[in-house]
């Protein structure tokens, strides 16, 4: 596999990362994770727009075009030849001797991006998934998509050691977000989810899915809700780039609705599929 | 420099960090900065701990004992030929395709580790430093010596944009601890700091200050305070293993006590000069 290291394609063996590059001492970068369609990325354009506003959100200066960036992106999907998966694709404020504030006089950042031949999770967008309650102990900046992941990783741990998919974040009473993707609730025919703050990543897939939410007719409100609000809802979604639109059918054991994929998120499943660039059956 | 990398002390050009690894992707790992005075190790039983439990704290297997990491230490600071500065450590959860949940079968974790050569900042423990308030956005796990260092890396930039030193932090009214940091006010003799729990670093360099506090007779309240409550205090201190037992003259602007080091904070430096095996003239 090739990978997109700075502004050069490279084999996968040449990549050097430095013991002093600041992803791996401080977690000092941000990242994007771009699915690719059809040997297209789908909504490219919005996860390259915000990387660059991650970037500037902790003032690293991303050293090529968004065009530029781009265009390293589709030759990477070219020379792997990659059908269907993804692109992940992170930056860190460079190698520098070790010390919390920036390098001065600043360093160029380090690049790496690689593709990962992945199929759509098919058989959970039918059935559905069943997910947990976990506390959110995560900063204040969970807009910023930054590589300070170990907050969603031990929120994910958990629920993978309880045979769950996802762990649904609760701060407080009040839902936030799933360890690596946005949740919705739909009750009596609207849609509630997290308003957009410091508090949720503003996932490029909730944006498709609320363009979703206009076209099928149902209501959005953007509204945080609580845990025991949670259990009543009639249906229950999360999304992100790679689980797309996915029903969840239990929380902590707790049936939602009647345990199965309900009418909306169907309908939103469909919406979604007319956007992307190969549509498979779900 | 040799670098101790993984069980191997081996040439700086040997190390090979994977993209893929936790580390630079999660800040899935933890550290340790150990203080060298006269070529030997200063409470390197309390941060190696400190490392284990850190360790326990996410679930990451460490593959040594504590003795092996300890000598592994003690060969990398002889091999270096380092008299004063300090090590610094780290270990993550090792290299895996990436997923927020732990590899599965369980991977190698990996460590790195190399020593600098640094002076003490002695015109600033005579002198004292500047500080500022930063608000603090961190998780809520700050217990944990872990990789995840943006917020971290936020705030002490912020205060060197403002020529501090460095950012106390506070959650809300409260003050909880400086960037790398903790922080301590002196008041009519009682010195208060905020009590060890999720929301600061238990620092070695804490420890030690707080059985300097039993030595020359001042009292200790472990207890919270208060921006308001910081800016009345007599004296401010904060510490770390670098900057050991630093007096803090301003915070944002208002002077503290008198402007210059403290009575009380004089006698707790030369407490802890006589615990460290080389002893300098501050």
């Amino acid at each position: 596999m090739k990978i997109l290291w700075n502004d050069q394609i490279v084999d996968e063996k040449e990549v050097k990362i430095g013991y002093e590059d600041r992803g791996y001492q401080f977690g000092d970068g941000i990242y994007e994770v771009i699915k690719i369609y059809n040997a297209d990325v789908f909504t490219a354009t919005e996860h390259i727009d915000r990387l660059y506003a991650s970037a500037d959100k902790i003032q690293l200066v991303i050293p090529y075009t968004k065009d530029v960036l781009h265009k390293m992106l589709h030759e990477l999907i070219e020379i792997n030849e990659v059908q269907n998966g993804h692109i992940y694709l992170q930056v860190t404020r460079g190698t520098s001797p070790r010390q919390h504030n920036f390098p001065l006089p600043v360093v160029e950042s380090v690049l790496t991006a690689y593709t990962k031949e992945t199929t759509r999770p098919l058989a959970e967008l039918e059935n559905g998934v069943k997910v947990c309650f976990v506390e959110d102990v995560r900063w204040l900046r969970c807009d910023i998509k930054s590589l300070n992941l170990l907050g969603n990783v031990l929120a994910k741990q958990e629920a993978v050691s309880k045979n769950c998919y996802e762990a649904i974040q609760h701060r407080g009473e009040i839902i936030t977000e799933g360890s690596s993707s946005n949740v919705y609730g739909i009750k009596d025919g609207v849609l509630y989810t997290h308003p957009v703050s410091n508090l949720i990543l503003n996932g490029i897939t909730r944006k498709v899915i609320l363009d979703c939410c206009q076209e099928v007719g149902i209501q959005v409100v953007e509204e945080a809700f609580t845990k025991e609000q949670a259990l009543e809802m009639d249906e229950f979604i999360m999304s992100s780039t790679n689980a797309e639109v996915m029903p969840i059918i239990s929380i902590d054991g707790h049936m939602i609705g009647n345990g199965k994929r309900g009418e909306w998120t169907e309908k939103l499943q469909q919406a979604f599929e007319k956007k992307i660039p190969a549509t498979l059956e779900v």
